[in-house]
């Protein structure tokens, strides 16, 4: 799935129902179009105001006709700021959030001395000069099996450790793409590496600082999140 | 000034000053930073949710430090949607519709098979394959000094000619692009323009029939205009 996360309040149906969430939005359509539907289950839970151009889910349904079909019958009921890219039947057991090897996320900086109304809702605008090399660096500490209790907290077990595969940025003209691939995030996880790694960028915090925040095993070593409008989903490999 | 259409009823203001326009949150910005000040007269009218990355506008104010702090004022105060680029001095009887001598207009279509969530507020979805070659050349029999009364409706005056100066379609990818610059353009002109070349570009209509809707001199010959989405207002040039 892919979806504007701006006007949502997460991926994940939170009690009392009462925001509107991606998955609330996509429960509802398929109780429209394939009664009775069971739960939907995600690859993780995007936050409020998270991106996705591939979030992958799971939902059991009963359904006579093709897969096509109820792609679109899913399509026609959603919001426009919703959509369903592609669907497949999974064997029983697969598990959208334990059968995933890779996630990858995308966060995009403009740096621009002045906001852009027409990019404002995809991408986190600093105004001070970045850095990239010194981003590049930060991020590069990073790489590997670490203990990232400091970056945020799991979302069940106990464990912070987590494996990250790749986490480098590229630059093209005033944007910024900071793109992350790791076997599982902690919740907030990225948003926060991305607001140390604009600190180094904005020369606010020397690179060595990101391998002091990594060691400190503190939330509040990482100092603030960056913005959830610059985060995007990209693609969760099995 | 640069703004995001989409939550805009057009540019001008209209009474009974109920809906949303950008002269409306721009007055209102003057107002509350530099009182005295007086209407607010744009280059043209982008209609409801048409976008801007180079609307010129023109006011007057009463205002004793410099340029930069009014720019500061003004976008700290004007909503998100909405910022001042640049701010200059101009001489007495500068008009930015009447001193403009060139408009250029972009219009954006993403050629997908299903919509994106997070580009629908500025493209155009179409799902049915486009020939860029087809579409180049219908644009291409636009330029020049022609009537144009099938394409649109003079704002002032009677006269419905208008001289092009170019004409043309990019492909990036599914993101196909419509540039065109003039010295104006008559009220809902290029998407009037865009509606034509996309039936074209779909194969619905043959690329002569633009040159039949061209001499045609009436409203009904273009058919339905292009969705406002798409449609940038990119640069005016004095």
């Amino acid at each position: 799935m892919a979806y504007d996360g701006t006007d949502f309040a997460g991926f994940q149906w939170q009690p009392p129902a009462k925001d509107r969430t991606v998955q609330g939005v996509l429960e509802a359509a398929l109780a429209r179009v394939a009664q009775p539907s069971t739960r939907v289950t995600g690859s993780g839970r995007t936050d409020s105001g998270v991106h996705a151009s591939g979030q992958v889910v799971a939902f059991h349904v009963a359904w006579r006709h093709s897969l096509a079909d109820l792609q679109r019958a899913l399509n026609a009921v959603l919001p426009q700021d919703v959509v369903v890219l592609e669907l497949a039947e999974a064997p029983e057991g697969w598990h959208p959030r334990f059968s995933a090897l890779r996630r990858h996320y995308r966060y995009t900086v403009l740096n621009l001395p002045l906001r852009s109304p027409l990019e404002r809702r995809y991408a986190h605008l600093v105004t001070e000069p970045l850095n990239l090399e010194a981003m590049r660096a930060g991020a590069g500490t990073l790489v590997g099996t670490h203990d990232f209790a400091s970056f945020g907290r799991p979302t069940q077990g106990d464990s912070t450790v987590r494996h990250i595969y790749s986490a480098d940025w590229q630059q093209d003209a005033r944007r910024f793409t900071f793109d992350v691939v790791g076997n599982a995030f902690l919740r907030g996880m990225v948003r926060s590496i991305a607001g140390v790694l604009l600190r180094v960028g904005t020369g606010a915090w020397p690179v060595e600082r990101v391998v002091a925040v990594l060691a400190a095993r503190d939330r509040a070593a990482a100092g603030a999140p960056a913005p959830s409008c610059g985060l995007c989903l990209v693609e969760v490999e099995y």
